[in-house]
């Protein structure tokens, strides 16, 4: 996995129209016209941006080989033309989770909540990349990118809602969730 | 876990005087009198400086619960009045290493190499500091420190040679080891 930077800024740039921000757990973020998605470690800030977040992709933290190969031989990559929707999911855990040890993180995750599991379900509609802040110091501990079609957006609602009713999200302390539309103009 | 941001500078300023810099696997660092440890996320940068190296206390990544406990049960903190000698010693792991899965970094990490239970029969002898670089884009993935007594020095010594002559330890692609003695003026 290269180790690639990424930065999500919320202003009045960026390839996607944003349609609504959602605090579903602690402080949200303030609203914005559209979302920035910058790859690299440039930074490009402008006055008019009203928040960035910063993440980095990085090897799987969770994984067995046996759960990454099943999920290999279905995921889609980003990009792909016909989705043109798109969520942005920040999360905070809290200092709880990171107390725990790797098995007991790990338990709660998949064996607990079931996480790879589900998410498998909802593959190859959803394409995911998850970005990693908390060893940067960022806002938050993770920002997961979801990409899929539009017929597929009350599929991905029902990911997230079973997602949320799982052991392992007691443990989120913060969360937020932004929807966008790429910009039929870009 | 705190997360602590932590730079070690190779230079003329520090607590610690620089006995010998060693190129274990892959390039070395240009030799220096003096190492200063900074932790936060200062940065005190100084013409005389040879080299920084970055990293940052995280939670524990392969750890069980079960063998957290019997560390903690016996180790020791940085900082003893007794311990006047350390080591820092930072490493890069190999590509291969970072594709595998958690379970079979695991696998080779504990069941196989005995990183774990290797290092606890060293314990209380030498106390420990792991700093991660890899997420922040820095030269080496970890930055661990050793701390301990001048009488420690060759068991030490045994330590780090038996982890070399392990499995885990052909992942490693560049290993510097850099021996220091806190500065009496100090």
């Amino acid at each position: 996995m290269t180790r690639v930077p990424v930065t999500f800024v919320g202003g009045d740039a960026g390839d996607w129209a944003i349609e609504r921000i959602e605090a579903v757990k602690g402080a949200g973020l303030d609203t914005a016209p559209r979302l920035a998605v910058l790859e690299g470690s440039a930074d490009a800030s402008s006055p008019s941006d009203r928040w960035a977040l910063h993440g980095v992709t990085s090897h799987d933290r969770y994984l067995t080989a046996a759960e990454r190969s099943e999920l290999r031989a279905v995921q889609e990559m980003l990009g792909r033309h016909e989705a043109t929707h798109a969520a942005l999911i920040p999360i905070r855990k809290s200092e709880a989770w990171w107390e725990l040890a790797q098995d007991e993180r790990r338990a709660i995750f998949e064996e607990r909540s079931r996480h790879v599991a589900t998410g498998l379900e909802y593959l190859p509609a959803v394409a995911r990349r998850l970005h990693h802040g908390r060893e940067l110091g960022a806002e938050f501990d993770f920002l997961t990118w979801f990409e899929f079609a539009p017929e597929a957006s009350s599929t991905f609602d029902e990911l997230v809602f079973r997602l949320r009713d799982t052991e392992e999200w007691t443990y989120v302390e913060r969360e937020v969730d932004i929807r966008v539309v790429r910009d039929p103009r870009v």
